[in-house]
Formats: structure tokens, sequence, C-alpha cells
């Protein structure tokens, strides 16, 4: 589908500066782009990318000269992103599954299926579902009984809805997402060799268990997901034990995400790919948690809390630090402990020469 | 379904005191029970939280004023997370998964179904297939041609099992867990970079290989899962190369697991969430691998093993040891090094000011 | 199937003693071999193991004695793993899946089903979607409307195939993978608490928006997957925003690996179980990425760069560079770094011993 130049600025509530009439199908980058695509030329570092490619019209930077840059039509953005995320959205035809329940879904009689829902091939349904009004569920989902499922959510193929899960409405569950599946949750039945030497942290004598069969806490709790969150492919949040584990609105999840049982993520925060919460964490409100960041059980993370890649959470964060490291500090005493720690072999070679014979050696404890 | 109190104390092998008659459907939080509901209190903390909900019953610490905390009944639980397990397994009704073979299943014919079994829509089993006694195959299943699943076992939806996959009884599997893929080995013809840069711990001149293509080692040996093993939601277990890939009985797996080809772990083992254990590794019993753990390969774990969240092993480890750190190294000497580490900038300030300009860049190589 | 030895050697490429026409089954350990397995003992270390078992025929290392061993028969491979990999593939049956186009795949009538494909149960192939000669899909797979796969491709049971995504030929992706889910990209109408804390490194003032709402920018670029490339079990690649995320050619994932959107992985990379890619990162040739590695948004590595097992790159890498640590630096930095810490205590100790009151707490910010 093609839009004019003119039509698309509006949309995206920019200027527009010469031809507006120019039809656009498609967004570029800058020297792929021909002429029927817009090019997204957001930094001044695009300009010579744009003289490789055939785009007459272009989305510029604050400031950008479009005539000079040999362009027909320009539209300027002062927040480029955020005009990719509405340009991008403009072009997004969503997916391509048909607006229908296909016949070889198996529904239960008594799930509820409420006006303009698709339901895609071999979905299965349970006793008591309910999916919201036009919801889209692709194929080959799971939807356990009793589970609920808001209004206008997208729903991909291969996700899998455990019981006691509520959703709300806009929600969006890439492929493969498992919500619901059972907390990992186990116990001995005298206390185990683990549980004691946590308690003593690796020092003095620690009780062997004479049983060391783990029982099994069953998971009663389900899970609760706000309006407008979306998961990314692959990742697990799973049911809580009495009470449900709870992701808040407009929270975010990227792939291979965990989200332990009994786990509360607060609203607007993003959990970015790889990301694990370990059981009964409390996490605030448009907190932002690195790639591979992990943050272990029973903590309580404030709001507005930012981890960088691969932070390693022990204890708990107040509202405000950005954290980074295992274990995660202030990014300001990482940052001057890691400089620390580079000057130190130096410091070492100078000031204690005669214990100084670093061999070839790999670490070894 | 309800329960009396003095049933369910019964079950938990618990003290009773008050009044046993009074009949339970669920089990709650304190500060959200209603008065049909069992409120889990299990230590003093929780008392107030009594207060603000409505339980007339409640599962209590040892040495808990029952009367004085306004309840009806109550039940004296030793060891509380073992109550827990005990009463949330009562409480447990199970999957929703009706008990029959439903008829859109794809089941070879000469596939090994026995009594009691039941298979969700949409499951495919292949020839020679065996699947035990009163098991339970979710919607969505895919086994391989001569796959073997024990009794009593759970499978949850979208679960795939490869060839050569024996599986004992009672073993529960999460969605979307794969078992038996193929494991991840490949060689190039002649020494490859990586090869040699590991030899030379990224010291001296290394070969480059002028044929840089994977060849790739197949995996013929399968996956031997013991009895009562359970592996949480989107888990990977890949098949060994010329034996069995080995999950000892009772251990549990968390979500995101990966266990890689070769690998054998013991009995009454957890691997906790985003745990990966490379190829060929082999660990003890009894062994307790915090969550994002990961084991290097060819590597030797003792038994009663424990290791903090994220911690990184690249070396064996003896039995009985607590292990933190990347590298991994004992509990003690990791944070001896770590507060020594944070003591550090201010012993360079102050021992070696000359050569302390500290700046706000980030790090970098 | 049988093979004579004589047949085995000449497939491996390798020096044939004593006997070539045993007739062989199968591939075993050396301990575990019966008299028509072929033993694998690939270093002298397994000399003793093959006395355990009964195997009359083995594949040997160089320069083994293999009448002193007691075979009949003897196979020496100069280059034991490429042996292996020669051997295992000969040995490797492949998938159980029937070849046929399964009654119950919903295939789309303008899809493009070449010849000799096969198709498994359950499976949906949507509107334009292309499926190259010979090429094989399992059960429970999706591929979206218009996405294409070469000729000779192994689609194990349960992946999922997004819109726009070129898959080249004998490209295996084993189950539970997802290709093209949507890119995790969300912005703020304003500058974001994170956006802003990050700029400042966690120092001084930061802005917290007053609207925290992520816009989400709509991945409509795809992803391109090249020849001979293998991808583990729940894995994921993200779709690119306005181009294509790519894979190049011969490279190998493992379970579990995440490539987020717009990143560029070069030709006959590994990248290890567990691995991270942030979005837009650019990786060149031959770079083998260990187990658990994480690498940062936005950044340039290299050709026949090397990470050891849970590195975190957190800045560009020059080609050919082995790297370890958190944040990674040279092998050499990380080792050298690594030795000084453990020596710092006793240092601390002997120099500043007003200062070394060393409590049992546990590590905290």
């Amino acid at each position: 589908m093609a839009y004019s130049v003119e039509y698309i600025a509006a949309e995206l509530q920019a200027e527009l500066f010469g031809d507006g009439d120019l039809l656009i199908d498609s967004v570029a980058e800058p020297a792929a782009a021909g002429p029927r695509d817009l090019a997204l030329a957001l930094s001044p570092a695009y300009a010579a990318e744009l003289a490789k490619g055939s785009a007459v019209a272009a989305v510029l930077w604050s400031g950008a000269d479009w005539q000079a840059l040999g362009l027909r039509a320009a539209i300027i953005a002062p927040r480029g992103r955020l005009a990719m995320a509405r340009l991008t959205g403009l072009m997004d035809a969503g997916p391509d599954w048909p607006h229908e329940i296909h016949p070889s879904a198996v529904i239960h009689p008594d799930a509820r299926i409420e006006a303009d829902v698709s339901v895609g091939p071999f979905c299965v349904i349970g006793a008591g579902a309910r999916i919201g009004k036009g919801s889209r569920i692709a194929a080959h989902v799971t939807i356990a009984a009793g589970a609920t499922i808001g209004a206008g959510c997208e729903i991909h193929p291969g996700v899998r809805i455990g019981a006691r899960v509520r959703i709300g409405d806009r929600v969006i569950l890439q492929p493969n997402v498992v919500i619901g599946a059972d907390g990992f949750s186990f116990v001995t039945a005298t206390p185990s060799y683990a549980e004691t030497a946590r308690t003593h942290l690796g020092k003095g004598p620690v009780t062997v268990s004479d049983d060391p069969t783990w029982h099994r806490i069953h998971s009663l709790g389900g899970v609760a997901i706000g309006d407008d969150v979306e998961i990314g492919a692959n990742s697990t949040v799973d049911a809580g034990t009495i009470r449900a584990t709870r992701i808040g609105r407009g929270t975010k999840l990227d792939n291979l995400v965990q989200v332990g049982h009994n786990v509360v993520v607060g609203q607007d925060c993003l959990l970015c790919a790889q990301v694990g919460v370990a059981g009964s964490t409390v996490i605030g409100d448009r907190v932002v948690l690195g790639g591979k960041t992990g943050v272990a059980d029973n903590l309580t993370i404030g709001s507005d809390v930012v981890t960088g890649g691969a932070t390693i959470v022990l204890s708990n964060v107040p509202s405000g630090r950005v954290m980074m490291g295992y274990p995660a500090t202030r990014m300001e005493t990482h940052i001057d402990s890691y400089k620390a720690l580079r000057r130190l072999p130096r410091l070492l070679r100078d000031r204690m020469p005669g214990k100084n014979t670093v061999s070839n050696d790999t670490p070894r404890d």
C-alpha cells in the first residue's frame, strides 16, 4: 500500500519539506533505498549513504539541508526513533493470520470466544477459557482450561498458556512463549546440604541430609499479565505458588527471558534478552534490565533502576540506581573497581617484586 | 474440592489446634485469605498480615500463639516449606488434559501405548515409540520413532522428544522442552584459528586454517532421563555422540536450562534457570547450580557442590565445595577478592597518587 | 545397516589395518563396545578401556599398536574428530520423518512446494511461501506467508518461521527454533530515565520522562540465513527493522542463542549455547563465541575473534583477538588481572593492616 509523503509527515507529527505528493511504498536504509522508498537518515552520518541510493524522499535529522542532499521531499523528525516507531507501525501490515476460526482448532464448547476473534489451525482451547474481542490467536497455540485473554491481543504460533493465567488487553506474545508453567520450587524433608551451605556461606561444617529427595511445591497461583505487555520469543513466566506472578501494564520482555514464580514486575519496564529474575523478587516501575541481567530471589528492586548488560544483582537495589557488575554495584563503583583492577598487575610488579612470579597457568581454584 | 483442617493436618503430618472440622477450599497468603482459605503464615513476619485478611484457619510457625492471632484453627508445621509441598500437592488438581487418546493424534501403528495413557490433540508419535502406563501426553507433543517414555509421566504441550531418547517413570516435562536435539559438535579439516588460539591461551602466533568449513559430528547416542526427573519450560537436553547424555534420578531442571551432548548429571541435583552445562562434563549427585551458572566442557564436578547465581565454572570442582564468581572459586575466596577489590581504588589513590588520573571513560580494551 | 571396516576406512580417508571384511553395525565407546561395534579410541587414554569391552575393530590414535590391543582390525585417523564427523555422518540414518506431504498439513494454495519436499503432520504454510527441492519439514512447523526455504533443508518440529524470512540451502533448524519474531525495539516520546542515565553513565541528575509509555518500533526487515547454517533448539533470531538480520553461510548456532534485530553474523562462525548478541551488532567471519558470551548492541566484532565462556563484550573487538572477562579484555590481560586480584587480599593484609577488618557480611552495595 502506498502513502503520500504528506500523509506520512502528518502521521509522524513531523515537519514536511518539498513535494508532499510523492508516493511511498516502503522504508529503507539510505544506501539501499529506491525511488519509491522513504530513506531513513536520522543523523548526519547517513548523508553520504543517501547519495549511494536512489531515494527522492527521506526522514532526516534536525537541521538537515534536504535540498543539498538532492531530495525532492523530506520529513524532519526531532526525535528520530519515535518517528521510526510511528513510521514502521504505519508500514506494518501485521501478521498474515486469516480472520477466521480455523475448523481444525479444538475449542472446548465451554470456552468463551468473543466477537472478531480469530483462531489459527491446530489450536487447543480448554474449558472455561475466555478470549476477548478482536484477539488473534495464531496456529499451534495451547490455552489451558480457565485461562483468560483480553481484547485485541496477538498470540503468536506455539505459545503455551497454562492454568490460572489472566492476560490483559492488547498483549503480544511472540512465538513459543510459555506463560504459567510450574514454578521451580522444591524442598527436602530435612535441611539439604545446599540449604545449610548457603546459611554458612561456605564456612564451617554443613549438614548432609540422609534423604536427598526433592519434594515438589506445586504452583496454584497462576500468572497475571497487564495490558499492553509484550513478551519475546521462547521466554517463560512461571506460575506463582499461592498467588499470581505479575507483569505490570506496559512492560516489555525480550526473547529467552525467565521470570520465576511469585515475581512481581512493575509497569513500563524493559527486560532485555536472556534476563532472569528468580522467585519472589519484586521489581518497581520503569526498570530497565540490560541483556543477560540476573536478579537473585526474594529481592526488592526499586523503580527507575537501570542495569548494564550482564549485571548480576544479589542484593536489594534502591530506586533510581544505575547498576553494573557481578555482584552488582553502582555503575561508578563498578567502573572505579574495574579501572583499579586493570592497574593492579603493575602495582604488584612494582611493589611486591619478590612475590611476583606470574606463570602461564590457566586460572584454577 | 473442600478438605477439613483435621484432614489437612494429618496429610501434612503436622499438629492440629482448634476446630478441625472447619472446611477449606484453597490456600492463600495471610492478607488475601478469606474464611474458606487456609492462610500460610510460616514465620512471625506474617502475624500482622493475618489481621488484614479474614482467615479463620492458618498454617503457622513453631511456637505461634494461634488463639492470640484470632484464629479458630491452626496447623503448626515445624518445617514450613515441606508443609507447603504437601499442602500444594493436595490442593493441585493437576492439568486439565482429558483422559483420552484424542482422535486427531497421529500415532504410528507400531507405537506401543500402554494402559491408561492419554494423548492430546495434534500429537505425533513415531514408529516403535513406547508410552508407559498412566502417562499423560498433552497437546502438540512430538515423540520420535523409537523413543520410550515410562509410566506416570506428565508431558506438557509443545514438548519435542527426539530419536534414541529413553525417559523413566513419573518424569515431568514442562511446555516446549526439547530432549534429544542434535549436539553442537563441529570440526574443521585442519586445526581452526579458535582451536589453535585456545591451545595458546591467546599468546603467540596461531594457525589460520585455509578451509574454515565446519564438519558436523552427528549425534547417535540419544538421551537417558531417570525416574522422577522434572525439566522446566523451554529447556534443552542434547543427544550424546555415541553414548547417551544422562540426567540422573530425582534431578530437577528449571526453565531455559541447556545440557550439552554427552553430559552426565547425577541424582537429586537442582539446575536453576538459565544454567548451561557444556559438552561431556560430568556432574555428581545432589549438586545445586544457582541460576545462570555456566559449566565449561569436559569438566568433572563432584557431589554436593553448590554454586551461587551466575557462577562460571572453568575447572574441575571437588565434592562438597561452595563456589562463586567468574571464574569460579570457593565462596570464601571470592568474597575476600571481592572485598579487596572494593578497597583497591582507595589504596591506589593513597599509595600511587602520581599515577592516579581516573577519567570518566567507559572501560575499553 | 552394516558396513565393512574396509568401506568405513575408505569413507574416512584413513589407513586400514587387519581384516577389512569385518562387519560393523554401530559405533561405541571402547568399554561399551560389542563385537559388531566399531570402538572409538582416539587417544592412548582409551587403551585400557578397550580391554573392558569386546570390540574387535576400532578407530585408533596415530601410532597405536593395534595388534597389541588385541584387535582384528583397526583404522588409524590422524585427525580423530574429523574421522568422527565422517563416521557419525555415515552411521546416521537421519530423522524418521516420512517422505510425504501429510494430509493434515494446512498449506496455502499459493505456497510453492518444490519436488521431493516432505511436510509433516499439522504444519501450517502461508500464502506465497516457497519450500525448495528435497527439503524436509517435520511436524508442527509454522511457516509464515512469503517466507522462503531453500533446497535440502531439515526443519525440525515446532520451528516458527516468520514473515520476510529467507533461508538458504541445506539449513538445519533444530526443534522450537524461532526465526523472524519481532525485534525488541521501543522508544519513549521524550527521553526516558534509562536513556538519560546511560548517557550520564550513572553520574549527575537524570531526566525522568513524564510519559513512560514504550512505543513499539515494528520489524519490517525479516531475516536472511545463508546456506549450510545450523541453528540449535529453542534459539531465536529476530527480524530486522528496515533491513534483514543476517546469518552468514556455514555459521552454526547452538541451543538457546539469541540474535537481536539488525545483527549481521558472518560466515563459518560458531555461537555456543546461550550466547546473546544485541541489536545492530556486526560480527565478522570465523568468529567463535564461547557459551554464555554476551555482545552489547551496535558493536563491531572483527573476523577470527574467539571469546571464552561467559565473556561479556561491551566494546568493539579487532580481528584475531582472543577475549575473556566481564567486561571483555584480551585473554592475557584478563588472566593477569585475575591473578593479581587473587593476590590482593594478602597485599591488603600486609600493607594496610589497620584498615583490614574483614567481616563475614555478604557483599552488598
